[in-house]
């Protein structure tokens, strides 16, 4: 049976989720026993630690410049002190070259069989890619073991299976038959889907995996060869499925440098010398702003972008205000706000917000948000957990910074411990009130688990306000409460202009912060969050050129 | 009935043509009495000449700041003084970001009725539009009467059914009901096709319906404003369709500005103005690459192009010399070389062509060529018809410089008349043999019918000269014959990584020129010759964002 026969009946739901956009999970999110077998936490930990001080030797990339490697875990402050094979940007683009003229020739069913038996590889290592991902990004294990592996497994699943349907959407040939008269002309006509060449994926700190499996898998399926240049800080997790992806393809007699790891440290990056060669033809990126739009600007080059955005809140009319507060404050506290989709900017009508019982002051709203956001934090079943380290310094002293922003401080960071790991790097969240005529301050991305409260003269300029920060500066997510179907669809309009996705209401157990595989549309490329969206069919397309030739057929 | 019940069934047959790639034209492309009636022919020539001298009066357009137009016939070398409403950039823009917000809310199904509706009037001006077409490009009657009228319609409604295809190819709404163990969330779910705003289409002066309708419709069914830019010396067939479109609009009570055209003059062109405006979010362009390629660059837009580029032939072998040398004198021949798809590089290999009978020469392959050029100029019943006229001064200039070309001139320029337009702008093809060598001379585009026969010193050469040609300067058409299949697998795997699709062993009455809506994509997007193809799914995928918003089931 081959690798296709195989995964076909999983391509195929793939497929079809796709389309159904209801609820799908190929790759069962709960790190439960059950599923994953009794031991696979303890074995998965195990062997994260064995890992730690020595060289990672399961890639297949032969002859190294040298060993390296700068991870530091955000619990223990410390170094990993794990080595990965360095080499230079032009040695990776030259390899990949080499490997490109292989796998453009494997046919597309071949390619969806290898890459959904490496998922499958890699699933066998959740619970490690788990621990490296906590001890690297700085999440809490929950969030660790489902964003960094089954969820990002269905959002690599996603990728091959649109993929795969673009290219097998139209026919690859076809006798074109046209009427003439008294004779027809008769072309064979055939349609190749003609890979762009290299392909770079250049990770983020925050989610090596989840941002990262999306852009390897979509140029893979198309038959591009991937270089993962994985952010310095964070590369254990990714290091994992690359090796897994490396065994398939040589159990399969393929090159390995079809998806190659390319490790650098932060005294010698070498990013921009492998998004500047010019046989880098797609480069996908997840980061700051500023480098990201340096990469768009590249002439020649395809690239898929997530940047920073400024995601807003807009608060009118709510069925609960105290339901409300309680999952707003669980989303700016979820991760330390280190979520692309976390909210910062929260609109809130000076005359306050409407409720079933009468007006809820901005100030009562206010109190409400602070103490649920203390609550959290103060939850010790809870708390530790959902607030998880902080994965960069500057974090920590933003968050910090922020408390001297002119305005009201509704809450300051205060001192916390994790009582499991005393030395990690923890920051709690900042509240602070500005007028809505303080622009300056709010039109930019702060950052880590920092919460604006803006005093709107109404719901209009809170709805204008987030628009406008959605359009100039970037949102991946907006989040409103309204109960006036009117202003409902208002927001709902008004943010589509402005490509910007909005929950409506929400309480309970669901966020904002959230965006499910094969449902939701994350980033939608549409304003300058990014240019790009797992998964749409330009997320695939892009990554192939259509090419058709065509040649009378010889009359018999 | 509504429009698209009307038309409902038109539409399914495009989508279906889409996806089959096989023989599709819902338009005849023959200017037949059957078809079109007895009188369309001689209504439309007099409809065409009762335009002339006047100003054009159908579109909904009103206060002009003034009027003007500069057209010229290449057949009569005369002005056509015709002249039409002129407005400003920011006045063009302005009412079409007013009429964005009422277009962007008609469903897709009443935009791809009123679309096809306007097509359909459209057809009872296809003899009219190759008058006029005749009298701006120089096209052949013939071809003016296809390429303007049922071919560019046949292009305009595949834009239409693939657009439609993609913003009806996912749920626009669904129930996503995710089971969390004791209970499951539920939230609803919608994602709205969110058009990217005011579109650009910018036309040229050679093909002014057939280049320009795409975009327009492409445009138009996902919900965008377009502003129809012609090129200043070819506007009277393009005004045509646009004040069609308009009628259909008003009669259905929408805002004609949803589809407005913006006539500029040589000495004032508004092109740069209207291109850099930052309410214009989307421009279509087909022209010179100088421009095409400042348009590329600009921040913030979506840009459709299609420039220039160097088309290669690859002579291997041939099961019949004279039928090829036939085949590509026509190619040559067909409009005076002024089609972005004739062939100019011709690649013979020093030691000759093989073919059954032994091998041809060089020296006789280039005989050969030249006495089929020769015939059909002289044959008095196909070569006025199929050399037409030529555009623009300059291309005549062009052609008799390249008899100055450092290499052997195998066919000079001639006087020719054309006996029924004794005054038109003639110029017959110039061959010119260079070596392999000399790239300087054959690595740019000669627009106009000048061909270069390239001596090289064997197949592989060719292959190689002519990929390089195409990755560096682009290509939309590659010839080749050649009798051996690995060559031609050589020929079609090289030719498809320089995205340039290959035609062949074509003989008898079909050309590498030609291009077929609904099966050819036309320009692949893949090499510096353009970033477009008509009609791929990124054409019309590229003009919208899937913006998804979500809120909790209610329970009841």
């Amino acid at each position: 049976m081959s690798l296709f026969e195989k995964h076909e009946a999983a391509l195929k739901k793939a497929i079809d989720a796709i389309h159904a956009r209801t609820f799908y999970a190929a790759y069962a999110e709960q790190p439960s026993p059950a599923v994953y077998g009794d031991t696979a936490d303890t074995l998965g930990q195990e062997k994260f630690k064995a890992s730690l001080g020595r060289k990672f030797e399961e890639l297949n990339q032969p002859s190294p410049e040298g060993w390296a490697g700068q991870e530091e875990s955000p619990y223990l402050q410390e170094a990993l002190k794990i080595s990965y094979p360095i080499f230079s940007a032009s040695t990776l683009v030259e390899r990949s070259d080499k490997a490109f003229h292989v796998w453009r020739k494997v046919s597309a069913k071949d390619r969806a069989g290898i890459l959904i038996e490496s998922l499958d590889r890699v699933k066998n290592r959740f619970f490690e890619i788990a621990y490296a991902t906590m001890h690297t990004t700085g999440q809490g294990y929950m969030m660790a073991f489902q964003a960094s592996g089954p969820h990002a497994a269905d959002r690599a699943l996603e990728a091959i299976a649109a993929g795969y349907e673009e290219l097998t959407r139209f026919p690859s040939a076809a006798i074109w038959d046209k009427p003439m008269g008294k004779f027809n002309v008769q072309l064979k006509k055939e349609w190749r889907a003609v890979p762009k060449g290299v392909s770079v994926v250049i990770g983020c700190s925050t989610f090596p995996t989840w941002n990262s499996v999306t852009g390897i898998y979509g140029s893979l399926i198309t038959g591009n060869p991937v270089i993962v240049k994985p952010h310095p800080g964070a590369i254990l997790p990714i290091a994992i499925v690359v090796a897994e992806i490396q065994k398939v393809l040589i159990e399969n007699n393929l090159d390995p440098a079809i998806c190659q790891l390319g490790v650098d440290t932060f005294d010698k990056m070498i990013t921009k010398q492998l998004a500047e060669n010019p046989d880098v033809k797609l480069i996908d990126y997840t980061g700051n702003s500023l480098f990201g739009s340096y990469l768009e600007s590249l002439p020649g080059k395809i690239v898929f972008t997530e940047k920073t955005g400024v995601n807003s809140v807009i608060l009118d009319s709510v069925d609960d205000a105290d339901k409300a507060a309680a999952n707003l404050a669980f989303s700016v506290n979820l991760y330390s706000g280190q979520m692309c989709t976390a909210p910062q900017n929260f609109y809130i009508p000076e005359g306050g917000i409407n409720t079933p019982a009468g007006k809820i002051s901005f100030d009562q709203f206010a109190r409400k948000f602070v103490d649920n956001l203390n609550g959290l934090v103060d939850n010790p079943k809870a708390g530790p957990f959902v607030l998880g380290a902080v994965q960069n310094k500057k974090t920590s002293e933003r968050v910090l910074e922020a408390e001297k922003l002119p305005g009201k401080v509704w809450l300051k960071s205060r001192v916390f411990e994790n009582s499991q790991f005393k030395n990690a790097r923890l920051v709690t969240p900042v509240v602070v009130e500005v007028d809505a005529s303080q622009k300056e301050i709010f039109s930019k991305e702060l950052f880590g688990p920092i919460a604006l409260l803006i005093k709107t003269k109404n719901t209009d300029q809170s709805i204008a306000l987030a628009k406008e920060m959605a359009q100039k500066h970037g949102a991946i997510s907006c989040g409103a409460y309204s109960t006036d179907d009117t202003i409902k669809e208002k927001i709902a309009d008004e943010m589509s202009l402005a490509a910007t996705p909005v929950s409506f209401n929400l309480t309970g157990g669901i966020y904002m912060n959230q965006n499910a595989a094969f449902s939701d549309y994350h980033v939608t490329g549409g304003n300058p969050s990014g240019n790009a969206s797992f998964t749409n069919p330009e997320y695939v397309t892009k990554r192939f050129t259509w090419v058709g030739h065509r040649e009378p057929v010889k009359i018999g």
